[in-house]
């Protein structure tokens, strides 16, 4: 029986089911499609898993990891699926792990300020549950998003500038490897200096190196104020320039998004908002903090924004109106995405530059993108130098976007900037890692992969291909095993 | 010949001289001592490197690991030499790389808020040669660390509790590998989700999987105004519970360090202060940020403090002062030295717990500390549930203050701890490492270095030793390599 094959593939779905039973494992065509193709996905691909795997706890991941080990068969790890660039797809095919039974909260510690839990909780979720406590986890990507999915494409969202991404709040990690074995990356101080950050190196690496299936975070007071503005500016430069000089004077905001007319425009249309907002260059502003805080924080920043030419600073007249707005912020894609023609698809994509040339990649994509004449808009994490470009487009018109997208990509490389700031690479954007940070490099993230997952079957094809770079022969002859086969290729 | 052999490591360094001038290669005795030897380290072995590199540039660098893998002899690099767990002795020989030389400021970016560096540039010196730029780089271990040591051990320091570790503030890091060569680990955006985060992973592998030779830093804006209090109390618990509720109430302090009578008693005797402390336990607090943002920080502190048994905050008299007494409680460890008896020595260590833990450790640790009868104190940095001992002896009281340092780390572990918060493991802590996280996750770790530093000859011996620990049979016939030997065992 050849390991990789049609028969191997049965073979090891036959032993998953001995061993989880039957309903764990499904081969429902309408399933394997939900858990391989993607509406908002940036690239889709013909092929599908060939199963789809319901794990109810770790020691059953650890199952699947042995048997897919044995029989040689990809595994792809799912909870979310909101991802925007292919990171659940599965071009080899394989069995994708559906977390939707390990959606616990284990533990929730109070008074150290953290919460364990499994990789199916959805972030807003877990905030309602806790919110009791007084404390809240502050990383917000797209409001259908899972923990787990945020722990491998290392999201994060409107509260990054004042928060910080997943790595900033992820104390410590279960993982199952590939062979099966079962660690943990760390205890639960809040701090360490002890060993490898290995916790750090799963973030980001989108199941690729293992299968994270518990995770302790950290969290956050719930401050005692928030309040959410909006300020109108004549350009994008002036918006920027507000913003830029907001965090120069050292004013703690919690949050600074910049929205184009575009969106501005969606927004009004959604109607969740009890006004209607001028459709021009907007930034959100999010206050929080102490109550004396708060009020200084505004202060600052009011007399900055009027000094570059902003109608002055409008307040949601209560919590409630904040809150909407914000959620309409975050819903935008899903908002464009209810109000696009029939038949068209959409291309969602984010780049990040060092932060003083930001003004500068939005004005030249934003022209670009409206020369398109197709509904599109820009949203920018203004603060983090990161910013997201939405497209709404007919099949037919899909090669000139393509055109526009690689052009900002490249234009973000040569400002010294990356790829994504917070979507990660997937299958749609591995070319542009490659540009972005060269063989060298990805030759040792490639020698890591190799190292905890000699026969690349956790979620293959993803980041990088295998053996497109070639390895020094030192680090090769070191490393590579005579008994490293690739699955299906 | 034989590699690794005596004859070997004379050919490395005639090799090497040739290289880069006879100069730059120093087998000085004297020289050998003091980078193979510390004073204040917790561990001491009679082993030395047999040469001290003196590199000028990454290329330099690279040459000197090609030269040391073709003999196969061991690296240790080598920046500020304060660190306290042995992390650059040199168990196993080999060249010290002292990058003396590299003390460049390569580049300020302003307003992009980082700045390029090379490895032996002191953080305190750094901070002075940017204050024009109104920005700062806030990670502050003990005064004379230089950033290279400080990417290595992944250390803190006192503003930790606002602004982080190491970790939140290197965007990204020229990394010279074993064999020679030379890769970066990513752009400059501040943020990005593109690859593994090599960055992070070197950070605080002590030089055991590559050589930093260069490192992008962000920087933060100096706040507006400084303040720095005292709050004394009759118990150490009273000053805990203070810290907790003020980290409860959401109130931004910059910095919360917590001191016993000792470190007062030192403080008072060190005469920097220009009043008398009383020598209770202590809580040292610095606000900052906008004026009415600290004045409102103030307000909210005082108030939980006054209701935890405090005396009334007292406040220095002028920054002048602030800082003399911020800068007594950071060179905490140097004056205690000053003032130790003729003939002992010092034990300075670490740990950290999960933070609602912090005030029985804290107290347990204490009371053994304190039968020891020796000159003795502990400092916290209570935001983060971490804090240090630091115990004088006389050679003879050395079984005694051992086993009051391992029973103070068992207790951290039985806490969900770790046996250093940011002093990292080196030589001192191997045990407590295996201990902490087990043999699994260590085995991670050992896979990782074998994958990029096969024949281990990267800061050989620490953290955890070659093959303590048995990798399983499916990752060990993948990654390990026949031609795999270790250097001088």
């Amino acid at each position: 029986m050849e390991k990789g094959s049609c028969s191997a593939l049965c073979d090891a779905i036959k032993e998953l089911q001995g061993l989880l039973g039957e309903d764990a494992i499904s081969t429902d065509d309408e399933d394997l499609r939900e858990h391989g193709y993607s509406e908002w996905s940036t690239v889709n691909i013909d092929a599908l898993p060939i199963a789809v795997a319901y794990p109810r706890n770790t020691e059953e991941v650890s199952q699947i990891a042995k048997v897919c080990t044995k029989y040689r068969v990809p595994m792809v790890p799912f909870s979310g699926g909101s991802s925007l660039e292919a990171n659940f797809a599965a071009p080899f095919g394989g069995i994708c792990i559906d977390f939707a039974f390990m959606d616990h909260i284990i533990a929730v510690h109070d008074k150290d300020m953290d919460v364990v839990l499994q990789p199916a909780v959805q972030w807003m979720e877990l905030n309602e549950k806790i919110k009791h406590t007084g404390l809240f986890f502050p990383v917000d990507p797209g409001p259908s998003a899972k923990i787990g999915g945020m722990v491998g494409t290392s999201c994060s969202g409107t509260n990054a500038f004042r928060y910080g991404t997943m790595r900033d709040w992820v104390v410590n990690l279960t993982v199952v490897l590939s062979d099966g074995r079962i660690i943990k990356t760390r205890r639960r101080p809040r701090k360490t200096a002890a060993g490898y950050n290995l916790t750090g190196l799963f973030i980001g690496a989108e199941g690729t190196l293992g299968i994270v299936t518990e995770i302790t975070l950290k969290l956050a007071v719930i401050p005692q104020e928030t309040r959410v503005g909006v300020a109108t500016f004549p350009t994008i430069r002036d918006a920027a320039s507000t913003a830029m000089q907001i965090i120069r004077a050292g004013v703690p905001v919690a949050a600074m998004e910049l929205l184009d007319e575009v969106q501005m425009n969606v927004i009004n249309r959604a109607g969740a908002v009890s006004r209607r907002y001028a459709e021009v260059p907007t930034l959100f502003f999010k206050f929080s903090g102490t109550t004396a805080g708060v009020q200084d924080n505004i202060r600052i920043s009011r007399k900055i924004a009027t000094a570059n030419n902003a109608e002055d600073l409008i307040f949601a007249k209560n919590e409630e109106e904040g809150k909407a707005l914000w959620t309409a912020r975050k819903e935008a894609l899903w908002s464009m995405m209810s109000l696009r023609e029939p038949g068209s698809e959409v291309w969602s994509t984010d780049v990040a530059v060092p932060i003083s040339r930001l003004p500068e990649i939005i004005e030249i994509s934003k022209k670009e993108m409206d020369e398109l004449g197709l509904f599109a808009s820009i949203l920018g994490h203004i603060g983090d130098g990161n910013f997201h470009e939405s497209i709404m487009y007919q099949p037919h018109e899909k090669a000139a976007v393509e055109h526009v997208v690689h052009r900002m990509v490249n234009r973000a490389l040569e400002m010294e900037g990356t790829v994504t700031g917070e979507h990660g690479i997937g299958l749609g954007k591995k070319q542009g890692l490659v540009k972005e940070l060269g063989p060298e490099t990805i030759a040792v993230m490639q020698t890591i992969k190799k190292s905890l997952d000699p026969y690349w079957l956790l979620n293959p094809g993803k980041i990088f291909d295998y053996g497109d770079v070639t390895l020094t022969k030192d680090i090769s002859e070191a490393t590579a095993a005579s008994t490293l086969d690739h699955p299906q290729r």
